[in-house]
C-alpha cells in the first residue's frame, strides 16, 4: 500500500518536472526571440521552432499523464486539483510557445527594414514576460500564494510598460508615415508580449485556487458569489 | 446501480447545458459589440460588461462541478475525457468573453472620432468568430467530429480575411496620418476577432482529441510521435 502512494508521488513529481521543463523551454524562446529582434538576426527563428516542437510535444504528454492518473489513481482533494491545474497551465505553456513564434514573426518583418529606435522598453518588457512565467510556473510547483500574488501584481507593469511603448510608437506614426509598417511590427510585438503575462497571470491565478480553494480569476464574481465545491 | 449512473448522466448533461450557455453569451457578446460598431453606440458596452460576469461565474461553476464530479464519480474513458475537456473548454470561453470586453474598449475610441470607412470586413470577421464558437460548441456538445474539423477550416478563411483588413488599413494609414489611430483600433478589433477564432479552434481541436483519443492539435508534433496513454 505505501509503495502504491509512494509510486504515485513519483508521477505526481514527474508531472511537476515536465511542467517545469516546458516553463524553461517557454523563457528560452522568449530570449531568443527578443535577441533575434535587438541583433536583427534570424538564425535564431530556427531554434525558437525547435523548441516549439518540444513545447508541443510535451503538452500532449502532460495530458496523457494527466489522464491516465485521474483514471488509473483516482485521486482527490489537492491531488485532484494538482492534476487538473496540470492540463490548464499545460494549455497556457503550449500558447506562450505560440504567441513566442509570433513574435519571431514580426521580427522577420522588421529585419528586413532599418532600425526603427533603440528599442528600450520591448526588451524590458520582455524580460517582465520571463519573469513571470518563471514565477508563475514556480509558484505551483512551490504551492507558493506569496509568489503567484506577485505574478498577478508585476501584470500591472507589463500592462502600463504596454501603454507607454503603444503611445511612443504612435507618435513615430504620425510624425513619419515611412514608420508606419515598422512601428506596426513593434506593437504587435509588445502586444504579444503582453499575452504572455496574461497567461502568466492566468498560471498563477490558477495555482492561487489550486492552493485556496478560492477563485480569484475573477474577483467581482467571486466576491458576489463565493465558490463551492470540494473542500480544499 | 442504475439509478447512480441515472444520476451520473444527469450530471454530465448539466455540465453540458452550462457550456452551451456560455456560448450562447459569447456569441451574443461578439453580436452587441460588433453592432456597437457599426452603429456607433456605446449603450451596448453595459450589456457585453454583464455578460461577462455571467461567463465568469459560469466558468467558476464548471470547473467546479467538473472537480466534483472527478472526485466523487471517478470517471473512465471518455466521461473522464469529457469532464477534462469541460474544463479546457470552459477556460476558451472565458477568454472569448475577455477578447470581447477588449474589443468594445477600441470602438470606445472610435465612437468618439468620425468614421473612417465602412467596415465592410470586420463584420464579416464578427459573422465567422460568432459560427466558429457555435460549431465548436455544437461539435462538442454532440461529439461530432466532422463539425469540428468544419471549425478548423474556418480558421483559414478567418486568417485570410484578417490579413486583407491589415492590408487595407496600413493603406489608410500610409496615406492620410491622421487615420492612424482609428485604422490602429480596427487592426485590434481584427486581431480580437481572430483570437476568438482562435480559441474556437482550440476548442474544436480537443473536441477531435476527446473523440478519436488522437490529438490534432500538432499535426507535426503528433505524426513523429503518436501519443500513447489511455485507449479512445
Amino acid at each position: 500500500m505505501e509503495s502504491h502512494e509512494r509510486q504515485f508521488d513519483r508521477e505526481l513529481q514527474d508531472l511537476k518536472k515536465k511542467l517545469l521543463r516546458m516553463a524553461t523551454l517557454a523563457e528560452e524562446m522568449i530570449d531568443r526571440a527578443i535577441t533575434e529582434l535587438i541583433e536583427r538576426d534570424e538564425k535564431l527563428t530556427e531554434a525558437v521552432a525547435r523548441a516549439e516542437d518540444e513545447v508541443n510535444r510535451l503538452q500532449i504528454e502532460i495530458d496523457e499523464e494527466a489522464l491516465r492518473l485521474l483514471a488509473t489513481r483516482q485521486p482527490v482533494a489537492s491531488d485532484l486539483r494538482f492534476i487538473v491545474a496540470a492540463t490548464k497551465i499545460n494549455s497556457d505553456l503550449e500558447r506562450i510557445g505560440d504567441l513566442v513564434v509570433n513574435i519571431t514573426e514580426n521580427v522577420h518583418v522588421l529585419a528586413e527594414q532599418p532600425p526603427l529606435k533603440p528599442l528600450i522598453d520591448l526588451p524590458r518588457m520582455a524580460d517582465l514576460a520571463r519573469q513571470m512565467v518563471r514565477e508563475s510556473i514556480d509558484s505551483f510547483v512551490k504551492g507558493d500564494v506569496l509568489l503567484a500574488q506577485t505574478v498577478i501584481m508585476t501584470d500591472d507593469q507589463m500592462d502600463a510598460l504596454k501603454d507607454q511603448v503603444l503611445r511612443e510608437l504612435l507618435t513615430y506614426m504620425m510624425s513619419d508615415p515611412h514608420t508606419i509598417e515598422r512601428a506596426l511590427a513593434l506593437i504587435l510585438v509588445a502586444r504579444h508580449l503582453e499575452r504572455i503575462g496574461d497567461h502568466a497571470t492566468n498560471i498563477a491565478e490558477d495555482v492561487i485556487y489550486l492552493i485556496q480553494g478560492r477563485d480569484v480569476r475573477h474577483p467581482r464574481t467571486a466576491r458576489d458569489k463565493p465558490p463551492g465545491g470540494p473542500q480544499p
